[in-house]
């Protein structure tokens, strides 16, 4: 059986909610219809939980969460994400649409907050096994301009308070990690809106047709 | 510097509490004072919280708690512990009493939820590094002994409610781990009270004599 899992990563502010819209548009036009959206961290019950206690500023009041608990926080909320809904959804033969996946983490985690990038593997082939998205579209910007987007939308989570030194050290690595695995594509997400969209979808119908080639 | 850290292991109802109280008698009678108490999954705010959502019945309505997400919450709670709270009181030159730690998971989730040994081995040592308790007190009980007493404290939480089949899985595994490291000390719990707690004096207050050779 072929899987067909999409995620799209990127920084706070990359466009993914309008690039999944592309998506799901592109995807259309290629006649698949049926599609499961998740979003990460999050997406069950206790995962959602998870992603409060994560993301929410003060969820533990002025407890400091450590790096470590953070990130075992998000595989925890992971496993059972993909366990529960999406493995099963993609045996269904539905096509899974996520926004953020295991990517976010090794940028994140493994570029902004440096925890070892050997460890971060480990834990992913630990928890995850093999499982990996079909296609991850990376739409790539500048922390200047995401962050003045993501402002503009409203109050920042715990990891979006980050500083800006963070957050090129979380695209330095989304990049790294691109650049070394086809099944990253790179869209340049500070180009105008309708460059952007175009770029979404040539990559989706290009990759498509090497799926059916 | 050397550090203090004393765990105290053992399926439910094997008696940890009244153990403890005698391991710190013990310990006072060798003119030792500061003494911090910790219990896992647990204490701090996070930890506390990672223990409703994992430990609670219904935590999260009727979605099932997979192993794997079980684990990972697990850790997420220890590190966050052992990093803001075992490791600075340690430093700090006081003893630590724990009850329950890192073999609890490979005890509970290794042996009665049959999780690969080897997968909880890395977790262990990608987020814990070589950071081992000094002396660990497993009490050993059979399940039907435990369960008996824990049943008449009261409402068993999600995990005391598993089968019997689990708990002995889960103490077959405690044996095992036991009997191959010197750092755990086994005491016979199923004996009357006072044997116990003689049996407890003795352990501790022999390990002391072996630390001061």
């Amino acid at each position: 059986m072929r899987s067909n899992y999409i995620v799209i990563e990127g920084l706070e502010g990359a466009g993914k909610t309008t690039a999944r819209n592309t998506v799901v548009e592109t995807l259309k036009q290629h006649g698949i219809e049926e599609m499961v959206f998740t979003r990460e961290p999050g997406g069950t019950q206790l995962a959602e939980k998870l992603r409060s206690l994560v993301l929410d500023i003060k969820s533990v009041g002025d407890e400091v969460i450590t790096d470590k608990a953070e990130v075992m926080m998000f595989y925890a909320a992971r496993v059972q994400l993909v366990e529960t809904v999406i493995k099963p959804a993609l045996e269904s033969g539905s096509w899974v649409i996520g926004d953020r996946h295991d990517l976010s983490t090794q940028a994140y985690q493994g570029g902004g907050r440096g925890i070892d990038q050997q460890m971060l593997a480990t834990l992913r082939d630990a928890v995850l096994g093999d499982f990996r998205p079909n296609l991850t579209l990376y739409l790539d910007v500048t922390p200047e301009v995401g962050l003045k987007r993501a402002r503009a939308r409203g109050e920042l989570d715990r990891i979006e308070q980050e500083s800006l030194d963070f957050f090129n050290r979380t695209r330095a690595r989304y990049r790294e990690l691109a650049a070394a695995d086809s099944s990253i594509r790179t869209v340049d997400a500070t180009q105008p809106l309708d460059d952007v969209l175009r770029d979404i979808r040539q990559t989706v119908t290009d990759w498509l047709k090497e799926q059916q080639a």
